[in-house]
């Protein structure tokens, strides 16, 4: 059975787990909305997840999902509480989640790990995933090499669950070229995190409305951990400390608390903004309903031509 | 009119200009497979280019275009050459066409660049382009930065000529995303490299059919010339190079004719095996046609499919 139809979402779309950016307001304004919410754990403790998931249960009666950053050192006291609070789906990322497999499945926890390759979406749906998430490039944030239009279709004919393409969509277009590649359901990030519910300070919402096509870039290309951002200041600095060669002490303080920086104190030299290569193509702010609505009816406009010009 | 129309082709379907390897014998099969063949001109002067249309002309009597690479030395008497022989269509890489626009337009050539931006894309329409080819960083050879999932919306927005999408496009399945994303027809350069008709030495031919999905890396990024390979001894060496600081000779010395190594000598390890990120996606050699055929027939199968289950 289908995890979308297992839910008993309206629409096949998930709403990508953004660290400091996708809390329990836009989770749960994303699941109101028909969509599935899902709160990013990032380097919250326990407790603070708690409260997280208190909250969204009082906003939403829907189901929303939880995202496990697997290098937190938080994470298996995390795995404890969303089988303790009933989650119905959990999402993982920066890493291989078989150690939890096992006690999330037993929990009859649906388990989506993301995968930037092949390879790792085998890994994955070996040790038990119920579906992927397979991200491409594109995307704002942490990323992988492969583009989503290379990718989906890969992993599609590697794996035998549902995919979920994540990666350069921000409109029904996106939303019917990811369900022609193969996909399932998509993910979206910066699009919601330019949404009326979104927390983020207003200026790091205008800068994406300002941003256009080239707008972003790639810190740490060729490290561990390049991430996508819009062009500013400190991605400037954090590449150029990186062509000196790769000085770990410089880097973290710039990077300290670079994504708060951002997203609650809306600075936008310092701040790490992370975005899409899908920023030129938002130009406002709008509801989550309304960006969900606005996105599945244009999908199913863009199919109808697509069956009358190419049926 | 549709530039597919205006050329009466069966299948909207450019065949990517690719140095060394774009021959009159490949871009005739395309031509005759009902697609457009290209003969990527690359660093030919004129005499060497004629023979490669006259040859073409003798294999097929379908329309087929001339590429133009806006860097070589000779691009002037190309221009001229093309003219003479009454080529219908014109692709252009490496630059803005601009200065040849007026001389190729007024001979009635349909001319159509290769961009990586809107920027770009505006320019190329603004000084006359036909229709842009928007190609995508999961290309082979020479690439930008944007993804085909992303550029390809943000041009057809900013531009009211046709896009053709190029870039992650091995199947049905990329032509139908492309087509979701406002694309008016496809590009494949990876793809046809492995035909029958492509005369690039088996060693290189095989190296794609074993490659996976992160077979593939870019050598130069950073610099001006970022290019999409399979990952070998020249790729490695070439990054190692640019990061002790770029020295211009080694990398001279190293690239010298390894286009040429790759693609007639066959040799694996000093060859620039120039393809693109769906490499993993092909599995046999099989002639233009069959490529073709089963690209568009898998296409509608796809649309028939999106159709009946999100119509």
């Amino acid at each position: 059975m289908s995890i979308f139809k297992e839910l008993n979402l309206k629409y096949p779309i998930f709403q990508g787990a953004m660290a400091n950016i996708s809390d329990a307001k836009l989770a749960a304004a994303v699941s109101n909305a028909g969509g599935l919410g899902i709160i990013a754990c990032g380097s919250m403790d326990k407790e603070l997840l708690k409260e997280q998931i208190k909250m969204c249960k009082k906003l939403t009666d829907k189901p929303f999902g939880i995202n496990l950053m697997l290098m937190s050192p938080y994470v298996s006291d995390l795995v404890d509480l969303v089988i303790e609070e009933k989650i119905r789906l959990v999402t993982t990322g920066a890493g291989n989640p078989g150690p939890y497999m096992g006690k999330l499945k037993a929990a009859g926890i649906i388990v989506v790990p993301l995968v930037p390759s092949v390879a790792l979406a085998k890994r994955v749906v070996r040790s038990g995933a119920d579906a992927v998430v397979v991200e491409g490039t594109e995307a704002g944030g942490h990323i992988g090499e492969l583009t989503t239009m290379a990718l989906v279709p890969q992993v599609v004919d590697a794996v035998d669950v549902e995919v979920i393409a994540a990666g350069g969509i921000a409109d029904g277009r996106g939303v019917a070229a990811a369900f022609a590649l193969g996909a399932s359901g998509i993910q979206a990030g910066t699009a919601f995190l330019v949404t009326k519910e979104c927390g983020v300070h207003d200026n790091y919402k205008k800068a994406i409305i300002k941003a256009k096509d080239t707008s972003t870039t790639v810190t740490g290309r060729g490290t561990a951990a390049p991430v996508r951002v819009l062009k500013n200041k400190m991605a400037k600095e954090y590449n150029r400390i990186i062509k000196e060669g790769i000085d770990l002490i410089r880097l973290e303080y710039l990077t300290l608390d670079s994504l708060k920086k951002a997203a609650r104190d809306g600075d936008m030299e310092n701040g790490s903004l992370m975005s899409g290569q899908i920023s030129g193509m938002i130009t406002e702010e709008v509801s989550c309903a309304e960006l969900i609505e606005k996105m599945f009816s244009e999908f199913k406009t863009v199919v109808k031509n697509l069956g009358k010009n190419h049926g």
